[in-house]
């Protein structure tokens, strides 16, 4: 796989790779012909052979029949743009895919890509992090090839305030995306992170550059654990956690679920522009499992305990406490007592 | 001048120019001798040449006393790190100070050090901006050699929601140090205008860089027009403005005003760090003018018109409508009526 390649979705954006997968996939199996790939894609037949070669080298397997052409025999279940864009209708996010093999951290580079200028909705994936983050600082484990890591470049005209909305709109995609791709059942845990069975398969980090009126820009960071095996996680995990595998009990196709998530971002997104941010309070709260039970947030030295009764406007937790009041909880780590 | 210098204040960081001006400064116009330079600073008399000369290259009048050695005449107003520092005594705010002839935007500038893991209290200062920026994207005339503009970098253990704090602390900071060093009587109008007899003399651009439980870094725009005279504003501002000569009748130490303020801001951030933001919201509502005042806020295409009542945690103001209802207002401009 090459270190970096970059893709705008698009009649005018299409790479050649793309292009060429698009046409082995209406064939669905048959040959194609070197004339043919030649004459629709408008390039030497040198060219396609160079491209072939190049999607070989990526895990393509393609077969050349002699005197006919060539036909994909299998397709690797890699995150490249051609492949992810490919039937991914969206608005905004996705219309832009830039994937790495590997980098230091998503969220970083799409941070820097964000100050430089890159248009909305410009998402950057990566096969592995060598630095992956999580919340607070601390680590996001990262190995290749098994789980998504990707992060998304929003310019919302909202407040800094109002950034905490997008955390959770990012968290009800996740859900959303999880429960329709691989049919399983996931939780939402206060502020963002998703469980499946009490375990965490998700975790997301949303960075932002603000000043005191206006947001500049937001990057949703988002890291699923698609097909990890339980002997890739680490033995010093803070929470237990798992896979979209490992509950399913077989793999799932990290492109299928990535197309997935992206369309169901840029609707919630679409929507979020339109009509605020209601909708996803109301999606947030339905797939949510601590309203209405009794919870311990922990922040840094301190802890309060209360019933959990929903979330305001700001992304704040709101918690019951025995007196009756209603305390509103900024930051922190939910237990469920 | 050079076009860019650095200098960390503290024995340890202090460099050549800083110690040959304190030495002049000791002898209070008396002659200090070749010898006496290079056995206190201990370098060579030909270092000591070079420095007096680049000294006398920033606008210092110094003479050499045949057979005796160098008087200082008279200094120039420059803001260089070694006079700045000179005699600051700070926690934080100014132990680091990063002075450039001219430069894009000292906002720009401090937020990339921030990235870099610069420490926190670093100011960045320009005597000039080829893009200075002002609030919600709009421009801050920035000409050379007569204003002050800088911008400091704070990491404070706040939440993103908490960063409008910080908007108000460095307010009060600038009109507190209007005040003391031109005695002049300056007003703050919400949020963080500093005005003079109605007319702007200060503007403040805070950004920040946060994930959504925690804020990463802030940087502190300042920019304060200190020696402008009513030729150099274009004529298509927005508000009325005027400089703190216009208003005194007489210029003022750039120099002083900038040791002082950031005197100030030290002291203001060691007080919120220690005790929170009650102390500032207090000092704002004292040299605030709006408060029992009826005012019209106007943000992009809608307004709202009722009686300022004061300002919340977050920095919303509370308007009282005529319904009797408290608004809180996050962002607009304040016109009184």
């Amino acid at each position: 796989m090459r270190d970096s390649f970059t893709h705008t979705s698009g009649t005018g954006g299409k790479n050649l790779d793309q292009r060429i997968l698009e046409l082995f996939h209406a064939k669905k199996g048959g040959v194609v012909s070197g004339e043919e790939f030649s004459r629709v894609l408008e390039v030497s037949r040198t060219a396609v052979w160079k491209h072939i070669k190049s999607l070989k080298d990526l895990g393509y397997q393609i077969v050349a029949v002699p005197s006919q052409g060539y036909r994909l025999v299998t397709s690797p279940d890699i995150l490249i743009p051609a492949e992810i864009a490919a039937g991914l209708t969206v608005t905004r996010i996705g219309r832009r895919i830039i994937c790495f093999r590997e980098t230091d951290s998503t969220n970083e580079v799409a941070f820097r890509l964000a100050e430089e200028g890159v248009e909305e909705g410009t998402v950057v994936i990566a096969e592995k992090q060598r630095r992956g983050k999580g919340r607070l600082g601390r680590r996001w484990e990262s190995p290749a090839g098994v789980n998504l890591y990707c992060s998304v470049v929003l310019r919302p005209p909202i407040l800094p305030m109002q950034a905490a909305q997008l955390t959770f709109l990012s968290t009800v995609a996740v859900a959303r995306a999880v429960a329709e791709t691989a049919a399983l059942r996931p939780f939402i845990k206060w502020p963002n992170d998703v469980l499946i069975n009490g375990m965490k398969v998700a975790g997301l980090l949303n960075e932002m550059s603000a000043e005191t009126e206006k947001v500049n820009f937001v990057v949703l960071g988002i890291g699923v654990n698609i097909n990890m095996q339980r002997t890739q996680f680490p033995d010093d995990l803070r929470h237990p956690a798992t896979s979209l595998a490992l509950e399913a009990g077989k793999d799932v196709s990290r492109l299928y679920f990535t197309r997935n998530l992206l369309k169901t971002l840029d609707e919630l997104y679409d929507s979020y522009l339109a009509r605020g941010y209601a909708p996803v309070r109301e999606e947030w709260l339905a797939r949510c499992d601590i309203c209405g039970r009794k919870v311990k947030v922990s922040f840094q030295e301190s802890g309060i305990t209360g019933v959990a009764v929903g979330i305001d406007d700001y992304g704040a937790l709101l918690l019951q406490l025995p007196d009756g009041r209603v305390e509103k909880v900024l930051a922190g780590d939910v237990t469920i007592l």
